[in-house]
């Protein structure tokens, strides 16, 4: 890939879109050399489409299918031509709550990343900050990883650490890692745009991990 | 447990003993309210001994039996007299390389800990560090935690976040986690010695998990 020129993201959301806003904000301010080319949602009354189209950024929702957790096939190919047509050089999971499966590994092979609400491979799946809690974990954070065939399981671009504090619920927790993530995507994406991330086997180089906001003194 | 008199620790270790004399100096500092009252080893030559007999720490080695990753049943029940006649309140685990079993957990229930080179529940069991370096974690740690039945699986107490860096081997990370530990061995402990750790469950209350050294800017 020839990182010369500004890179081509489309984002693929289920949610409100706060981490399509840090990311298409980071792009606007020149902190990701990059630009969203596209915003497809599976959910069309999605906030991520409202907020991409606020910032001008092409929006659109898809019918997923039957399916409640994965694509059906023809949904996940009318999205793989999209992504085409938008001439996508990566695709940037932020809440997209759904599996993506072989033929669309495929097709961005390498090209697909996630966050995820946890210091992975701790807590894999649905509510890691729920899990965190119940586990009595002191620290947890949030992950950026390539996505492949194993769910949460892919190769690790860069982490944030956030405290669990004592007086923690799953809404403080889990806010303080979202705020971890705003900074942690765009800063990710911004290195893989700058060329200055390689990965070999499952270690990637080029991203140095930060502590987050909050450990306080 | 009455926390206003000092503790007295007993502490098991196979090992160096770096854990132990960080322990032991944070002790003589004061920071810890509480006194290490004999450091047994199942490893005759181990450096833990000398550590413990420069300080005046009585210190003593036992016959493990004929196993090589638990206690024979009659070593089990001499270390847990041993312990008993020196009336140790909690016995801290410092790099102790065999697993105790039912009898000794109960004769110790709730005060035996540990430290594991991992932010638990990542990477438990041997050579931690070498499993989060194969992971690609950018983020890794160390966890003080209540020994129970599930090895490496008992309530956390205490956590510090370090973070590995590009160029790191096995050596370097793990002699980047051991500084961590030395700072959060004593932390954990001096809070369980002033009362503040309470524990509900696997949710205990009471010490702030810091990142580590070395994050750098």
């Amino acid at each position: 890939l020839n990182n010369s020129r500004r890179l081509r993201f489309a984002i693929l959301g289920s949610g409100r879109g706060s981490n399509a806003v840090a990311l298409a904000d980071a792009c606007l301010a020149g902190e990701i050399a990059g630009t969203i080319v596209t915003v497809l949602s599976d959910v069309p009354a999605a906030g991520i489409l409202e907020r991409a189209r606020e910032r001008g950024i092409h929006a659109d929702a898809f019918d997923p299918g039957p399916f409640r957790t994965k694509l059906a096939d023809a949904s996940e190919a009318l999205v793989i031509r999209r992504l085409r047509e938008a001439r996508a050089d990566y695709v940037l999971l932020a809440g997209f709550m759904r599996i993506l499966r072989g033929e669309f590994l495929r097709a961005f092979s390498q090209r697909i990343l996630n966050i995820h609400p946890s210091l992975l491979p701790s807590f894999p799946g649905l509510n890691a900050w729920q899990q965190a809690l119940d586990h009595g974990v002191k620290i947890t954070g949030c992950t950026v990883h390539v996505v492949n065939e194993c769910i949460d399981g892919g190769p690790i671009l860069g982490q944030a650490a956030v405290p669990v504090l004592d007086g923690d619920t799953a809404a403080t927790l889990h806010s303080r890692i979202q705020k971890a993530e705003h900074g942690l995507y765009p800063s990710v994406v911004g290195a893989l745009a700058r060329g200055d991330i390689s990965i070999e086997g499952r270690r990637a180089r080029g991203f140095r991990a930060v502590p987050s906001i909050d450990f306080g003194p």
